[in-house]
């Protein structure tokens, strides 16, 4: 990593070019939220983005929002979800490293949340996405984002969908939602500079305390010298496109195939954040997909490894999915199923797998796909003996995506590295208080300094415990939270 | 975390209770080698330690150093290793995250080391232990201490023993080891202080650098200033007793059952790096051991999972069967086994399971372990109708270990959490150069900070790849040279 961060001293400061209450470094979805917070509180707020847009990597997204505990739209739509259940589930899904107290304060606020979004302008229509997808390609907003359904966390609590998919047809809810949320910046008068660079933090020292009083920004080819009094929010978004800081702290994914995000996710923030002693957590952490469906089909198809052993039920979110798959060693991962399930793959599908094998029998098949002898016909023998039942006493998939496997077969081979989409994000980053305020490893708080989105480590934490939506709930949540706090610091 | 750890400025110093260029904290293995380096090289040397005599952990381990290149009883005992070979098995078993310069330099130097050792009256006899075993309990030489005989690697390097144990009878090498650097350490003369705890690090900042430039220790109930005008030396072991620091950085080892190290593996030494900027990376990693043999027989067993499903071969070191025990996802984990290769169990075994199940059939054993219907059943199956061939397809289990598995059976409960003896210590630690200076977030050295052992990342990286005698190795290796060159510094 560079020490181009190190931060510059007040005393170095000769003049302000401006002066503000509140720096918010970064104009995606926690960047906007932060701002408008700030600024409906009372602060005098300019925001900065290194691209010449707002939107950050939320514009990039679906911009599903993961929210739940009765939101209007689950209610009209008749799911009784409750703050608990979410907190349950959340909770069990990021387990061990889950935060109680962040994921506490998220459920319990996630229904006002909603209800400030909408306030902002962003509508949701009060309808479902019926089918098994990873987004909803209609105007339909709820949809089951995570594993909610599936083994283990469907024995356990009860599932709501919460995926919020914003009201415009097919995968445009990101830019959409980014649009309202800039056009919610500008209409209140809030200072945006764009194609603007924060160099460094500037920090004064008094009594002992180093506290975070502006930044150096590079606009027009000049450095120039912001003020912030009230302290500088960081929502730069987090590490994936700098290669060195993934091979650094989560190299094993590096087993994934395409860093998602914006150019601009390269661990700039987080690396301010630590040129002033913030500590950071989770960095191992990220988001693996494995984007099989649509079409939902392949659903009923198995995933089986080196050993022609199934490893994962198929019908968990492709995040749990795709975890599973880079964790499987030494081998193949193939995706076996019949060929009517097939069908919709080659127009529907994100994968990209080429065809590993096929067969007319299973026997030809597992020949082809050079899997240790017998494996694939037990698998599938057993996989079959059940499925007639309805059961599936390995991995509990459930009974509607059960169907027996009967050839003709196709096989996927999804192996990581051998061209399937493995698209991954990273999931540490700053240590904060639920308020957003940074911390140093000693736990204390770094005065003037805050961070949101993904800039931070906040409810999201594991890869295999993903739902879709979590990172723009998350960082519109932590980012309008962190806005209240500083414009009240 | 705490906040104590908080620096203490220069200015702040009244008086200096001791004045030496190198201070080092902590006396296990790191910190005697480091302190014999630099006195050496003729550095005027404190060595303090928390408890009342030197040892650290390497007092309480079996004190294998893991080691090789062609060393005196690799020769003499007929194993042509090479330095090419050891970098490349240990690159490889501690991909992705493995540092290829502390790698190469460890496997370079590895001989000059083991011949460094030797001259501070470390024995070594020139033979090698029969057996698999996880220590030497004759006072036998070599030993293969990591999977270098086991699949994959077997398939890529040349395999060779780099375990060495002392040349003592039983498991008492981590004593011996100690005691003799402990005299070594005395007889040069070098300060040491007992029952001396470092509060905090001092540093002086000049022309915007910090710089260490002491510590702040308490003996006899007193504070006390300690300058070291050429740095302190971290060699305060890892953060494994610390379970606020497990949680938060480290989480998945709690599934393992006991922190093994010494009572002040606290992580204060890396909370000390920490608080002067010092970066810390592989914080999540750890070793996690199944200490299954002896009883050697034991290998010949099947460790299978909730599918009823294995998961590794068997003949793999501890600590990579381990590590993939706590990676099987909600359920079970069983050593199936033959009665005959059980016989050892009770009077060898470390490993405390319970007997999950007996049969004196197959399908007595399964329903006895509740596995889905005919899963165990397929497994053995499968498992024997290779082995009588000396093939194991799915996990390339050694021939040497292959036998079939012929009722009665008998399946220890294996289970994480379940009263199996699952110890476990940490793997990450302060970032460190080749030579042990300790790194800033931002790659840049932080002047008069050293670390060294378990306090800094070093050579052994991750739980699955992790060979016995690394750590040891790894502390005496990098503290040594870490002592070499804070005394030219």
């Amino acid at each position: 990593m560079s020490s181009k961060f190190k931060p510059l001293q007040r005393s170095e400061v000769e003049h302000w070019d401006a002066q503000v209450d509140v720096l918010v470094v970064g104009f995606g979805a926690a960047g906007a939220c932060s701002a408008i917070a700030a600024h409906d509180s009372g602060a005098k707020v300019m925001i900065v983005e290194a691209a010449s847009d707002a939107g950050g990597s939320t514009a990039l997204s679906s911009a599903e929002l993961y929210l739940g505990g009765g939101t209007r739209v689950q209610k009209a739509v008749g799911y009784e979800d409750t703050a608990d259940a979410m907190y349950d589930y959340l909770m069990m899904s990021n387990a061990p490293q889950a935060s109680a107290e962040k994921t506490r304060r998220y459920c319990d606020e996630s229904v006002e949340h909603f209800d400030w979004l909408v306030e902002q302008g962003v509508p949701f229509k009060d309808s479902e996405y019926p089918g098994r997808a990873m987004m909803a390609l209609t105007d339909d907003c709820l949809l089951f984002t995570g594993s909610e359904k599936a083994w283990p966390f469907k024995d356990h609590i009860p599932a709501a969908p919460r995926g919020h998919n914003l009201y415009v047809e097919g995968d445009n809810g990101g830019p959409l939602f980014m649009k309202i949320m800039a056009e919610a910046v500008a209409k209140r008068g809030i200072e945006q500079r764009f194609e603007t660079r924060v160099l460094k933090l500037i920090v004064s020292t008094e009594d002992g305390v180093t506290r975070v009083c502006g930044a150096v920004i590079r606009q027009d080819m000049q450095e120039k010298f912001v003020e912030a009094t009230q302290g500088v929010m960081l929502c730069c978004g987090g590490f994936v496109m700098n290669e060195d800081m993934v091979k650094q702290y989560a190299p094993e994914l590096l087993k994934a195939s395409v860093p998602i995000g914006n150019p601009n996710d390269t661990g700039s923030g987080i690396q301010m954040g630590m040129s002033v002693g913030g500590a950071v957590i989770n960095m191992h952490e990220g988001f693996v997909s494995l984007p099989y469906y649509p079409p939902a089909t392949l659903t009923y198809g198995i995933l089986v490894n080196a050993q022609g052993q199934r490893f994962i039920n198929e019908d968990a979110y492709h995040g749990r999915v795709g975890a599973a798959c880079l964790r499987q060693v030494g081998g193949p991962v193939y995706f076996v199923m019949n060929v009517e399930d097939y069908e919709g793959y080659e127009t529907q599908s994100y994968l990209g797998s080429p065809i590993g094998g096929t067969g007319e029998t299973v026997d030809e098949l597992a020949a082809e796909l050079n899997l240790p002898e017998g494996q694939l016909q037990n698998c599938i023998e057993t996989f079959n003996r059940f499925a007639k039942e309805g059961q599936d006493p390995l991995f509990h998939k459930d009974a509607a995506w059960l169907k027996p496997l009967e050839p003709p077969l196709v096989a996927l081979d999804c192996t990581p590295g051998n061209g399937t989409f493995y698209p991954y994000f990273t999931l540490g980053g700053l240590d904060t208080t639920v308020d957003g305020q940074v911390l140093t490893a000693g736990g204390e708080v770094i005065p003037g300094l805050y961070a949101a989105g993904r800039t931070a480590c906040g409810v999201p934490r594991r890869g295999d415990g993903y739902a879709s939506g979590s990172s723009v709930g998350d960082a519109s949540f932590s980012g309008r939270v962190a806005g209240l706090h500083i414009a009240k610091s």
